[in-house]
């Protein structure tokens, strides 16, 4: 019944993991992947009951940096899925505090025979490590300045949704599709997984932002930086906000006061006024109203941000499932 | 199976709410409907098996404040109904450290498809407000100085129980009681729920406390100001102390101290000889011993403490499954 | 439905409880006892599907200092018998903060309908004070310089599978094995619980350690004192290291430094190589990498320290089973 154990007997020798279960970034992600778990996202909002395929499983949300948004959509997944969860919080209030690394903190988690390590934390590809170290499946949850997968899956299935596109369509389902980013795109992580999966489903995606937190970012095939945010937004289908990360800032670095920015690069009605006339709006959260965002917009007809939160609890369902090889068992996509 | 969605697709017009699930104050409660709960309550405490008529819903404890005691009646209410419990303490160390408003923390939260959000807080008002924004259904679990409902329906089932009255026999449920409260009249929450609710069911109610904590209040119909503590309890059928909120007073408030308080308010055993020969000595909890009430009559036979206790999870099952609509799915009051 | 009702309606009177159910110390085990719940911990590894026994009951994890391994395994413990689990810490963030004693809210949780207090605190003996008061039954997850009886339970699982022991043969299954256990004998809750379990199931027990933290201890029948850390290892089939806690340990205690307790006390490659050749390496964590233990030990082959903490959720379910009565409903014994 421990798994764990039996991952462990081989700890001397070579450790081989099964490819396609766990999730660092959206580059381990080929399309079809991608497609068949929006699609599986999308069938189970559909459902009428819950189908508890993770009966006896067991997920742990690791998180090593404070958030209750992201963590409460997983746990929230995990249970309507029928796992147990565990949350394991390894900021100094837990082990740390006795001198234990939260390396060695997840070895003993994994030895108690975790399924899925749901993975948060300050340090920018700690889900690879706990990859090599691990036999559990490792979901990544927001690693540094890396990738935040989950958000942008919820992202792409709350387009598709909002133009009626299907995830079937694999490659061309966003064809046609503008999406301006707006922020910092630098070390936004949640901007980093969108801009490298809204592109494979066939969208053309324009970025834009304050100077030193979007130039100089390696932009992916099919991304283009536009030389201001109304430049980005004329005719975008999507205008998707960032938020300002101000505590992740280095101190002393040249940011506007919130006025100032919200002037430049915050999104208000005139704005939205030059996209296209069906454009929404988007943002991962939690909102600096009246910063990165006005609130007639944040609440007004064009926002699909309580979509994209509600989307994110059915795509982190479709993970924790691939993670624990149930994926198949889950209700099949019918549009 | 996410509900909160389609909640918010009327997001832009007027949001109708249908009446007779959220429990915000005990003047929201009609008298038959105060019955029916505490009926269902007592059923649910005689039942040999748990009614898991909330599986599948999630109920999240919205906490403000720190309250363990009430938090934990709650999580064991719900899960014995089989419910999916969610804490979200928006006290600061959660995304309110990022910025982000209790009220977008709240609609969030309820957009990941929330049955029932428990909220406490230091704000008076705080579960009307989130009436106002929320699809979720909202129990109130105290709220600054306002109510603290289900904290009183636990005391009535508590009366009911020590004096053999029945919950079907509706607003002469308690008739012939005589009830004493002492203690901060007003800043108390529990004394504002008890002091709408006991009346109704046909108690005869009497107030006393320290000078400044009681005179002014507005007090309900059919409830009396005692000049003394003494005289309030002389006679009394239940001798109803309250917990002395020192955190919540003002700063420089002429408050005796404890001994002092213990004296001319605390309940002891002479004055208990004051009272009925067969009354019985309530406290909503947490105790200060020594302060408001004496040991030996917290620990003494009079004393149903630990039997509001157990109550108060009975009733809090009732009131969430009434939340949830499935009040009617409970057993059935049989005495 | 809610027993602790029907405990507390004797309250005046004397209370009896029945034997053989609270776990506050190992010598409250007989041998057959302990045997019987290794068996089944044994069993329940083995098991195909998880054996329920636990359903409707709640557990709840009493902690009265940090702890989130030992919490996290008795969690896991709990909730894979299918019970309900609570945690309430006591340590200032909670009720405490508004003056009540942490008996006032055992008792009150107690009322709420508690099966099983798993209790952790700074105070050697709090489980025993727990016994005393509560309905429930309870469980010592550690207790000040007292005992840490799971920890020494599993322990024991280990080293029976280690040398392919059966706990079948009672009195004599570790017969013939010699067990070092070096550092804080003194303070050590688990060398407590291991130096009164080990030696009844016929192993031979050696303890080494600091001056001050090991001479002087009480040892019981079979457990000698070794002159100094290279006389216990000699020939030892078994080399248990604990941690040494800074923070428990009386300041201006004369503790020499990392390195220098590391060269004198710690365990390193060359003192594996003094003892059995098929000898393994226990440490019940977290450790104190190239303090007690050097890395190349912790993650080398004898290594058994995290077959110790998989084998601890297995032992924490037999002993949660048993404190519910329910031991007899999980899988028997094969081996």
């Amino acid at each position: 019944m421990t798994r764990a154990g039996a991952e462990f007997e081989s700890e001397g020798g070579e450790r081989r993991r099964r490819p396609g279960r766990d999730l660092c970034g959206i580059g381990g992600l080929p399309v079809d992947a991608v497609c068949d778990l929006l699609g599986r996202a999308r069938a189970l909002e559909d459902a009428p009951h819950r189908p508890e395929v993770l009966r006896g499983r067991t997920v742990v949300c690791f998180f090593g940096e404070p958030s209750t948004r992201t963590r409460t959509s997983f746990e929230l997944a995990a249970r309507r899925l029928g796992a147990d969860v565990i949350f394991f919080g390894n900021d100094g209030t837990t082990s740390a505090a006795k001198g234990e690394s939260a390396l060695d903190a997840a070895r003993n988690l994994d030895a108690m025979g975790i399924d899925v390590f749901v993975a948060r934390d300050r340090q920018t590809g700690w889900p690879q490590v706990l990859c090599h170290h691990l036999g559990a499946r490792v979901v990544n949850a927001g690693d540094g300045v890396g990738e935040h997968p989950t958000q942008a899956l919820a992202d792409a299935l709350t387009i598709l949704e909002a133009f009626g596109r299907s995830p079937a369509d694999g490659a061309r389902a966003l064809a046609g599709l503008r999406v301006a980013i707006c922020g910092d795109i630098i070390h936004g992580r949640v901007a980093h997984s969108n801009l490298h999966l809204l592109p494979r489903l066939g969208a053309e995606v324009v970025v834009a932002g304050p100077e030193g937190l979007v130039d100089g970012a390696e932009l992916p095939e099919g991304v283009t930086l536009a030389p201001s945010f109304d430049d980005a937004v004329v005719g975008a289908h999507v205008v998707m906000m960032l938020r300002i990360q101000r505590e992740r800032l280095a101190r002393g670095r040249d940011l506007p006061d919130d006025a100032a920015y919200h002037a430049r690069w915050g999104l208000d009605a005139r704005r939205v006024g030059l996209a296209d006339p069906h454009a929404i709006v988007m943002h991962p959260g939690p909102m600096n109203r009246g910063v990165e965002i006005a609130d007639a917009v944040a609440d007004g007809p064009r926002s699909r941000i309580l979509r994209q939160v509600t989307h994110g609890v059915a795509v982190r369902m479709a993970v924790l499932a691939r993670a624990c090889d149930r994926q198949g068992a889950l209700p099949e996509a019918k549009r």
